[in-house]
């Protein structure tokens, strides 16, 4: 079953932020809200997988949609339980297969920028022979979701310091995580499509981080045509959605955007020049504009 | 020897970026200058550790730094080649002492956020025990430092997507490291550092990204006692500086900061009121601003 669209961060969750105290430029004593950072460590079966550092939320998600991410989690894959420990911090998905990934475990690559993570086996794996589907995107829904993705309450106004990644259909978005690690929020993402098998030939991906080759290879990974960003991008980042005929849309802020690839995706029925420039007071701009 | 200082970003390095052409939002051709993303795997003696994306640029400073910020180097470890081969994107450090780490890389650790990077073993190995001299700092040096750092030629402002950190003596920058990964950027750092003998006891750590656990234990772990950043805070970052008496200032933006962690060694010798507030021309904020 699916549950009741749209999910939205939760700022006023009390587990994921925390008042600490200190001084500001003058020596006044301030307090801010601070994210939080646990250690999830996630096991497929009887095999530890990984320790990932995360704010928290949704370890299920982040833990079947990490494992989907690596390949370790096949899409036919039946998953008869998924146990959460909040205490010792573990989360262990069964599966009715049985799995074994030592040598996978083994081979691992430190992936890069904002969106970095541990990429086991070979990066580039299973993106032979993929084809996106070739959806279409109107440049009016990417205005229309940069808007209201920018502009909902959400951690990263309360707390900054943390990426988020929205899962979109046409000018709506659906799902949007928030986490420390910006390839954590995309992986909670895929466990809740998972999860509840929602198609992603009709979907976009909207992510406050870098087009890195990492998030390129998830979002294909995914099955999803299109991903579109307020930060730049990275040149592998290009050369893989290029090849795997993924559109990628990066700096997008207020009337601007760049499309370096997939471009035959877009039709432009907006048009830019009524679309309002970003501001000083943009609600995404005001907040500590963490890097 | 120590090479002549300061060590400063090379914008015009052609190997660090490419021009990409793609369009914009009224579908008119543009051309981007976009940062490089390539793989480098690190060996030490007949082993191999780990693959980084990195940006390419100094490979023999990222090896020492990563295998010596994992302490898999050891601080008397004697090196006696350093071997990059730019065709098949490998560095192979060489040591006297015969060395293994095939346990140690099994347990790996993904950290969070923007200074995302893999850990093996335990994160927190080598923090028990340690003592960060009582440095001071004074207030005019991080004003000084910030300014100096946020309008130096870079990579940032010419192609952004990129993280910088700086090891600063002082009101003076002395090595600027770039890199896609954050972490890249301080593991550089400290293979400079490690190769040329630099004491850490007297040096500030500036960085463009979050203070996340991972970048205060690096810090630590390198003994240097300061680390500042124009981004956030998260709450196991600043639990740890607290810990290690690590001095933590973040939110660094023009005359504003918050020192959450190490307030001790602060000398408020600087009137913020003095110090001009950041503008919208202000060179770090008009590049694109990618988080």
């Amino acid at each position: 079953m699916i549950p009741a669209f749209p999910i939205l961060p939760n700022p006023n969750d009390p587990r994921l932020t925390r008042r600490i105290s200190g001084t500001d430029q003058t020596g006044a004593e301030v307090t801010l809200s601070v994210v939080e950072e646990r250690p999830l460590t996630i096991y497929l079966n009887a095999q530890e997988i990984v320790t990932a550092m995360t704010i928290g939320d949704y370890p299920e998600y982040l833990a079947l949609g990490f494992l989907r991410n690596q390949g370790m989690l096949r899409g036919d894959d039946i998953v008869t339980a998924i146990d959460y420990d909040e205490e010792v911090e573990t989360v262990v998905v069964r599966t009715t297969r049985q799995t074994s990934y030592e040598d996978k475990v083994k081979r691992k690559t430190r992936t890069s920028g904002c969106a970095v993570g541990t990429v086991f086996g070979d990066m580039m794996e299973g993106l032979e022979g993929l084809t996106l589907p070739q959806t279409a995107v109107r440049t009016s829904w990417l205005y229309a979701l940069a808007h209201q993705i920018n502009t909902v309450p959400s951690l990263y106004l309360e707390a900054g310091a943390i990426h988020g990644t929205t899962l979109c259909f046409e000018e709506k978005p659906l799902v949007y995580m928030e986490d420390v690690g910006r390839h954590n929020a995309v992986d909670k993402i895929s466990g809740f499509m998972f999860q509840h098998g929602i198609p992603a030939a009709d979907k976009i991906l909207y992510t406050t981080g870098r087009l890195t080759s990492e998030m390129v290879i998830k979002t294909a990974l995914m099955g999803i045509p299109v991903l579109a960003s307020r930060s730049g991008f990275t040149a592998w980042g290009v050369e893989i959605a290029r090849q795997v005929g993924l559109t990628l849309i990066g700096r997008m802020r207020g009337q601007r955007f760049v499309c370096l690839a997939g471009e035959g995706r877009l039709i432009r029925d907006a048009d830019p020049a009524t679309q309002a420039e970003e501001g000083r007071k943009h609600s995404r701009k005001a907040a500590a504009d963490d890097e």
